[in-house]
């Protein structure tokens, strides 16, 4: 953590661990008797507790969005970009709160947690949960911190997902939602590719249909196989060539299967790293998660009439060069909110990093959300 | 084979292989001291021997591309929709040849095949061989059969870049390179997807480093899972909603891993039988030979100075909906074309199929190689 680094860094941070023991019903029809939730703040929650934002997270991150647990980290929190002093979710205002999601596997109930009931992990036997589910937990999360309505619910791609169907589900309870690189329900391409990547974690034989825990194993070919899959779906084909090209790591083909292209090692490092910090069954689950995700499945595919009820203002943005949720997919939501007379402010942000995008400093972008997060602001003010 | 499809079919054809007994010097510095290649024709070849077509193969395909094996055969060869009487490729008209490529798995030399030298099948041993490669052997069987001049040498994807390197290796050999759905080389993009594919197939603990035969057994997942991810990249996003959209095979979600959606019924049923026709090892390989094609690399980088000496004619096609090789790349080889002041025609191609399209009948598609060839045909009877 370097000084310059923590000039605008909301510092060194402390991960919380919240448990309700009170049941969660399911969409899958099982229930949860009790269950934990890790989680983030950042900056300080008013006195009315009007300034509160909740940050969604995307597939593979966590509630660690801002900041570093301990002096020696490397890197900080996976939107430690747009969250702190000074930065858009500007943490001198704002009360920020970011979670693990269930079923996720860092710290909050999910697979590589223990089963109350069984007195084992839960593996395999966890339930398959929704987004529905994930904002209905984090909805509990508010009531514990005593927030009755977020200024905001953020996120991109999955965590875009989640801020939909809060304004969906709890129309009262927050007044905007910003949905970034996101899509009203995964195309058949999107679920090809998790499905791809499901099938090289469950065939991996390390993986004992999920009870891996228990036989002291990884299913890691999997797992990395899954991972090298999704990472170039967040890139864009651009990007891909900006940053590897066709360069070669040893300046010259090996006409063998070690690493050619510099493209290959990156790709390979990518999934031997993931392995080390993720669980499979998780990946597994929330890949699910995105694949059932269709909020406009109960009212006959029309998603205008789901948000019929919502009462906040959208910021929906999308990036030119994302090939996994493109711009017209932002389009579809933008359209099915205007259909239902709701405010919505669209941008399309040139860019050509691809899905990662909504990840990184671009400066358009970093404007966009400090303009939003400033309106947002006042009208915090002119509440309290 | 029913009698309509016959109609205008080659029919029953039977391949032919044949044995070259001399060597062949490849590439990667090795040479193969003798091989076989299996090879298919339709039409018959005139006196002059000036109505030979060349048909290229791509990454899974092999020398039945028209006609039937037998009569109970389902399904024709693999670009039957545009070779046999009164087709683009006028087996009324051309002779036309196609063989399975060495390092295939169809009969020709290759991973399965015995290696004389050791009395054992070739496995990983079996040499990483290029476009180029292929292209010097097919010369060989030109120069069996009489060929000294083919009338056109035509190809898709893989297929286009064998007629890219015959235009640059043997430019007194062709008259016509009709280059379909193709790229100059390959991206970074595409080169991970390759780079996945492989590590699925070698990651599998069935693989044993390319020595599954002797194991009796075969990397069955691997394998399967390369063939699911590569087939969704032959599919374009909107061929992919239109074919499956987000139809579930059982009316409903079912909350576990196995399948909900149609599209991953589909891609497993892909990968699995697969499986059953096409060879690992082979797999392997020709994603190297596309990884490694790059004709301007000899020329520092500069494809239109690897055309300098080319002497053919050239179609130039692609689809607008092909994302593995969309219009752009195949505008890259127009460019090289006409900088190095060669004769070109290019179309882009109307389609949503994306990069599956040029095995398909879209009628501007065969309108456009019919009157291609047509003018081919011109050509032979001006000369003969």
């Amino acid at each position: 953590m370097s000084e310059e680094i923590t000039q605008n860094s909301v510092g060194v941070v402390k991960p919380k661990i919240i448990e309700f023991k009170k049941s969660l019903s399911l969409d899958c029809g099982q229930h949860l008797s009790s269950f934990k939730l890790a989680y983030e703040t950042y900056g300080i929650l008013n006195k009315e507790a009007t300034n509160a934002v909740l940050i969604c997270h995307a597939l593979s991150s966590d509630h660690h969005a801002a900041g570093y647990h301990s002096l020696d980290d490397k890197k900080p929190g996976w939107w430690d970009t747009c969250i702190g002093p000074g930065k858009p979710f500007d943490t001198n205002k704002f009360y920020v709160v970011c979670c693990n999601n269930i079923g996720g596997c860092k710290g909050s109930t999910g697979p590589n947690t223990l089963n109350e009931k069984t007195n084992q992990l839960y593996g395999p036997d966890f339930p398959i949960v929704t987004v529905k589910d994930w904002v209905k937990s984090q909805s509990y999360l508010a009531d514990a911190l005593g927030i009755k309505k977020w200024a905001c619910v953020a996120g991109g791609s999955l965590g875009g997902m989640q801020a939909i169907q809060w304004a969906i589900d709890y129309p009262q309870r927050l007044a905007n939602a910003l949905v970034i690189a996101a899509a009203p329900k995964l195309s058949a391409q999107n679920i090809g590719f998790n499905e791809v990547a499901r099938q090289a974690i469950i065939s991996d034989p390390d993986f004992y249909e999920g009870r891996y825990y228990e036989h002291d194993t990884v299913p890691r070919r999997g797992l990395s196989l899954a991972r090298m899959l999704g990472h170039i779906t967040y890139l864009s084909d651009d990007s891909m060539r900006a940053k590897f090209g066709r360069e070669l790591r040893e300046g010259k083909l090996n006409f063998g299967f070690d690493v050619d292209f510099q493209v290959e090692s990156y790709l390979r490092h990518q999934g031997q790293t993931f392995v080390d910090k993720f669980d499979a069954n998780t990946y597994l689950l929330i890949t699910k998660v995105l694949d059932y995700f269709d909020p406009a499945l109960d009212y006959e595919g029309d998603l205008s009439r789901a948000f019929e009820n919502s009462k906040c203002n959208f910021l929906v943005a999308s990036f030119t060069s994302d090939w996994r949720f493109p711009p017209e997919r932002s389009r579809e939501i933008v359209r099915a909110l205007l259909d239902s007379n709701k405010e919505v402010t669209y941008t399309e942000i040139e860019a050509n990093q691809g899905h990662d995008a909504f990840l990184l400093p671009i400066p358009n972008y970093m404007e966009l959300l400090t303009c939003y997060m400033l309106q947002v602001d006042k009208e915090v003010n002119n509440e309290s």
